[in-house]
This record gives structure tokens, C-alpha cells and sequence, in this order.
């Protein structure tokens, strides 16, 4: 059997970052860009006002108080987005507001609330110290310095910044679309009858979901009977659209498993036995004209979660260039004793919480792969070591954590 | 001047909880659920076999071993899905798929692995104990019992149990719809020209992804010119689509603003001075006919950053019924002395880290707020509280956590 480091290094060394696509800027929200970007102009491109007063020569105003206010004529009024140019001589001023051009000639600009507010004469009572207020070109960057390097994941504060130099479009690695398909002729959609050995199809919500909250665009086509003819129609038909493609179910031993005999003609996906539980019968490979690659996961729901975690999630990370490709991990008190069998890495549903400034992790539901409501509970995976065949309350333990449920 | 806290509790009271909505499961991926959620039926429904092999009464292999086959002939074929009424008599056995319906007198199932896999006579080398590779009716829920609970927020897990028991929509509370739209007469669409004291509008992008982020969906409108009747028209025509509404800019003491003048005449929007920095302008209130809320925030794009943090995600989690409404904060150890306004909070760009096991921050770029390089650098908000003036290097700080970057 694979360990199941060799297996994730195996799918890894697979695929690629996908090539760079030119986005808008909202469309690149949560990508990672793929160029240096460098400053167009100046920021701020031009001198301006910080506060809605007046532009005034600073040397004008001095000894202005309350007792003894300076009165300056107006000479014009600055709003932001003013083109003009207007001058401000000795012993003049000009309104001015929040984001207006500094006129020629003035060194400070003096609060409204400092002032009576005339737009004829204005009677200053505080004396500003020169170059308060004032917002100097280039003092948050200059033009042609780095701004946001190659490899930034793209948040609110990085799109504003690519916005402030002019930037419409920017290139990201693209999100991986992926398309997500459940196998088995006991499927029905959620809502339908299941009288007679019939489940509703729930692996291939939860997967889709899974890939969205990677960073992936999910297609979820539902799911297909147990006949590789239409398997393989399936996958054709959507690889078009899709930098992956997940299967779950049909991958075990039996005479059933149409996933494995429908992909043994496809390309050049190998099924093999990875030393964890659950999740032990793993397919990867790629397929098609663009050598798309396929995960095949197991059909029981727990153990699909759990390889999506440890396989597919890394390697949608990879292919946005997401760093670093891993959850966080942390060590945690065990809660209560655990068993485990020799030679497989266990990966238990946990409950990790916090007592007395610590991280202690109790196990939720039973270990049966099938249990939806345990894995539902969870907050957490705990792992048991491959070698490690129990472990008592109290012991030390890693534990993945999950998304945060109320994050 | 209000507190932020007096601020944020106004703005918290004035908003409710969206009302419930019926989504498609994927749909209601990251929505809170607003209904309570019974197992429709039990999990599984029926009781069936979790291995590939073959349905067997487990007595009828007491002692079989390698050297010691026992033989049994197989009546059937059950795969999953099946419908039919196979039973298994003394004697017998009948193959089974993963999934499978056990058949009435089987008891437990014997992998393939332990048998030569022949589907007529099948020779078994390995005794089971009574119920092993077998999954029970209802062992992971029974009829009725209650699964996830209103109020749970919806990850991938919790979407693959609703589908398991036949629930292709759910009641959920749906993401706000949040119109954002810059003000100014000096903005232009980014990737035009900036001459004549022009800059490109970067408020609208950032209050768009943060919504975004924060679980909205969000509809950038843009920019508007600081003209009262082309703002009062273009909110009025957004109010159709809007749960929220967001402005930013034109709400200090000048001339030229215009979303003060404009809201004035359309709602109860208040316009107060909070004791922060930065953000200090801020509006907020209700407009139109659904007294839909409307934030009109500062235009400096630190302001409008530290606003949206402080005041409207908090209010666009209420609307969503998502809890904790805050960002989780830590102590952290301050690495350089910052000076503070008396009266104010403050809130300054971190670069939060962490060194031999304890949190430290350190300032990123200067205090102003049209600082948007230094922002985008930023992992993290430092809270000065309000009454303090100085603090020193070495002194612990309460730190704000962003989202993660690399997240």
C-alpha cells in the first residue's frame, strides 16, 4: 500500500499552476495574482487637500487666534477633481476641499471648523504649521515602485490599490473549475422517492461545495449509473469546461465498479490502495485530449470528505498558486482513548475546543465511514499516526481543523 | 462625539435578521439555516453492506480457514440499488456490492478478499463474526430525530446530510444584497485617463469584495459625481435590489457634500462625529420605502476600510444571522511606541505575527488615512483604546485578525 505522504506528492507532482487569465478586478477577488504590479503614477498622483478649509501660505497666518483673527480673500474655490489653476498669491487663500489639487503658491491647508466659513473673506482664528493637511504626491508610493508582487492573494485592500493606479484588469491564476459527478444505480436527486434500494445522491453537494470553498468554480452534474458507457459519455461531454474532474464511488474491488473499468480505457488513471483509513481505495490520474486530472474517490461519504481533504484540496491550492497548501494543524489533549489499526494513518472526526487556555479534541459519532451526521458535527480531524495503534486520554495528538462552522 | 460602541450598538438596533428564504442546497452553501431539520427517514434507510463480497449467514462459516474453504452456492446477485426480495436460506449466499441491500436471512457479509470471487459456488476461507461489514437502519439517525439544527451555518458536510435525507431545498437566511457606489467628481473608471486632478474610484472595489467576504452579495454601482439629484436618483433606482446600501465619501463639513445634502432629504439618515481615527464622519440610517439601511462612510480609503470593519460587517453578519458578529482579536506584544489622540480610538495597520510562541504586531506604513499601500501590507487592525495617549514598545496590545492573506 502507498503511505498516504507518497500518494499526495504523487497527485501533486501531476498538476500544474493553471496558466495566467486576465480578470476584472472584482472577478480576481481571492485569486493569486501573476504579476508585479508597479505604480502607474505617483500615489497621490497629485498634492491635495486631506480636510474640506482653505489653502492658504502658512507664513500669512502666523499669530492668528481667536482674539486675533487673520482675514484672507477667497480667491477661487478648489472642489476635488478641479482642472484649473488657480494660484494663491501672498495674502490670499482659496476653498478648498477634501481631495482638491493644492493651488500654486499655498503650503497648508486650514480646517473649515478653524475659520467663520465666508467664501468672500474668511477670518482664520489658528495658524497652521506649513504643510498641514496637505497630502503629498507620491508619499504613499512612487511611480514604477512595486506595489503588490506577484503571488498576492487579491483581498479588499490589494483591489483598491491595483484600482489607485489605473489598474481595470489584472492577471491571476484563474479559478480551477471542477466538475463533480457521484456514481451508482442506487442514486436518486434530493426529493425523490427512495423505495426500493434507493439513497439520494449526497456526496456530489458535498464535494462541489467543497471545491467553492477552495477557491474552485464547482459544476455539479449529479450523478450516473453503474454503466461505464455512460460514465465515460459523462466525462467526455464535460471536459471541456473542467481542470479536474471528481468522481466518487465504483472504485473498490467489486464486479460493479464501473468508475475503475470505464477509466482503465480513458487515460492513464491508476487505482491504487493508500495506507489511511478511511479512504483507502484512491484513483488519480488524467484524462483526455488537455490530460485533465481525475480523482476517483470512495463512495462512502466520510471517506470521500476525508480524501478531499487530504488530496484534492492540495491540489486545488496548487493549481491557484495558494500558499501554503495545507489547513493548520495544531496539537491537542485527547479526551478520550482511541484505537487504531497498524500500519494506516487514522483520521478521526474531532470536536476541538479550548479549556483552560489549551487545545483539547474529543472524537464525534463512530469511525463507520458512512456516518453523515458525526462528519456534519465535526469541527476538526484527528490523526492517528500509521504506526500508532492506540492512544489514552491525555496523549498528544495532531488535529487538522476544518473550517470554522461559525466563521 | 459618540463612542464607537454607542455607534455600532445604533447601528446593530436598527437592522434585523433577512427573512428566511428557500434555496437549492447548493445555493445555501455559507447561509445560516432558519429551520430545525429531522431525519426524514432513517440513516441509512435500510440496513446494507459497506463492503464488496458476499451476504452470508454468518453460522454457516463457523471454522472456515485457508486450509479448510467452506463452499457455499450464491442464489444471487444484489447490487446497489437493488429492488428485488433476495433471500438467503441456510446454505447460501448471495453476492453483495457495497451498498447493496442486505437479503432477509444474511447476517453478515464476507469481503471478497476472502473468498476466490466466484459468482456460482464461492469458496470462503475466512469465518466473519455475525454483523461485520454490515451498516444498520438508523445507526446514524433515526426517523425524526433532529439532524442540524436552525441556526447551524452550512458547510459541506451539513449540505451532503440535508441531500442524504431528501432535502433538495432548505430554509435559510439569504446573503444580503449590498449596492456600494463611490461619490466624487474627481473619480473616473479605473484604466481611464487621471489628468486634471482626476483619480481612479478604489472605495467602490474594496466595500464591494469586503461585502463579499463578509457573506453578502454585492452589486458595485460604481461612482457618482457630487450632484444631490444624480445621487438621491441612482440610490433611489438601486432600492428595488438593496437589503443595504453603501456611499462613501461627501459626509464631512464642506460645500461640495453632496450625500449629506442628497440623504438628508430621503430618510433618517443621521450624520454624527465618532470618536475614532480613523473614520471619524459617519452616517447611518434608513431610506425608502422598506427603510432599507444605508451606510454613508468616509471617502478617505483607510476610513472607509476601518468603517466597514467596525461598523457595517457586524451588521451584514446580524443580517445573516452568523455568529460571532466580530473578527476574532488576540493580545499581542506592540514592537515600536505609537502616539494616540486623547478621546479617539485608534486603529492602526498591523503586521501581526508570531515569535516564540507569543503574538507581537508591529505598525505597517504611517497613520494616514489615504494610505492604501500600507493597508494592503496590513494583516491586522491594533486597537488603541480611547483614553490612551502613548503606548510603548513592549506593551500588549489588543489585535484585530483580517482575513488571512494566504488564507
Amino acid at each position: 500500500m502507498k503511505t498516504v505522504d507518497q500518494h499526495l506528492a504523487d497527485c501533486l507532482s501531476a498538476v500544474d499552476t493553471l496558466s495566467p487569465l486576465e480578470l476584472r478586478l472584482l472577478d480576481a477577488h481571492g485569486c493569486t495574482l501573476s504579476e508585479d504590479v508597479t505604480a502607474t503614477w505617483d500615489l497621490p498622483p497629485f498634492t491635495n487637500s486631506s480636510m474640506d478649509g482653505y489653502a492658504v501660505r502658512s507664513a500669512d497666518l502666523a499669530g492668528a487666534s481667536e482674539s486675533a483673527p487673520v482675514v484672507l480673500p477667497v480667491v477661487g474655490d478648489i472642489p476635488a477633481g478641479y482642472s484649473g489653476a488657480l494660484a494663491v498669491s501672498p495674502g490670499q487663500c482659496a476653498r478648498i476641499m477634501t481631495g482638491g489639487p493644492m493651488p500654486a503658491g499655498a503650503d497648508a491647508v486650514v480646517p473649515v471648523e478653524w475659520t467663520d466659513g465666508d467664501i468672500v473673506q474668511v477670518s482664520i482664528t489658528k495658524a497652521p504649521q506649513p504643510n498641514s493637511y496637505v497630502r503629498f504626491q507620491g508619499e504613499d508610493a512612487s511611480q514604477g515602485e512595486l506595489i503588490v508582487p506577484s503571488g498576492t492573494r487579491l483581498g479588499p485592500a490589494q483591489l483598491a490599490l491595483l484600482a489607485a493606479v489605473g489598474r481595470a484588469r489584472v492577471l491571476v491564476r484563474p479559478r480551477p473549475r471542477v466538475v463533480v459527478m457521484s456514481t451508482g444505480s442506487e442514486l436518486v436527486e434530493p426529493g425523490e422517492p427512495i423505495a426500493g434500494g434507493k439513497i439520494p445522491d449526497s456526496n456530489s453537494f458535498m464535494l462541489a461545495a467543497a471545491a467553492n470553498a477552495a477557491g474552485a468554480t464547482a459544476y455539479r452534474i449529479g450523478f450516473v449509473p453503474d454503466e461505464p458507457k455512460q460514465l465515460i459519455t459523462t466525462i467526455e461531454d464535460q471536459l471541456i469546461r473542467a481542470d479536474l474532474v471528481i468522481t466518487t464511488g465504483g472504485v473498490s474491488v467489486g464486479a460493479f465498479d464501473v468508475v475503475k473499468e470505464a477509466l482503465g480505457r480513458m487515460g492513464t488513471v491508476a487505482f491504487d490502495r493508500v495506507a489511511m483509513q478511511p479512504g483507502m481505495p484512491q484513483g488519480f490520474g488524467t484524462i483526455g485530449p488537455d490530460s485533465t486530472p481525475i480523482f476517483t474517490l470512495p463512495g462512502n461519504p466520510v471517506s470521500a470528505f476525508v480524501s478531499f481533504e487530504m488530496f484534492v484540496r492540495p491540489v486545488l491550492r496548487r493549481m491557484q498558486a495558494l500558499e501554503p497548501l495545507h489547513r493548520p494543524t495544531v496539537r491537542a489533549v485527547l479526551q478520550s482513548a482511541v484505537q487504531s489499526p497498524d500500519g494506516k494513518r487514522q483520521f478521526l472526526r474531532g470536536d476541538l475546543d479550548v479549556e483552560d487556555g489549551r487545545y483539547v479534541v474529543s472524537t464525534v459519532g463512530g469511525p463507520g465511514s458512512h456516518l453523515l451526521a458525526g462528519l456534519a458535527n465535526a469541527n476538526s480531524l484527528i490523526v492517528v499516526p500509521d504506526e500508532t495503534t492506540h492512544l489514552s486520554a491525555g496523549d498528544a495528538v495532531t488535529v487538522i481543523m476544518l473550517e470554522r462552522r461559525a466563521g
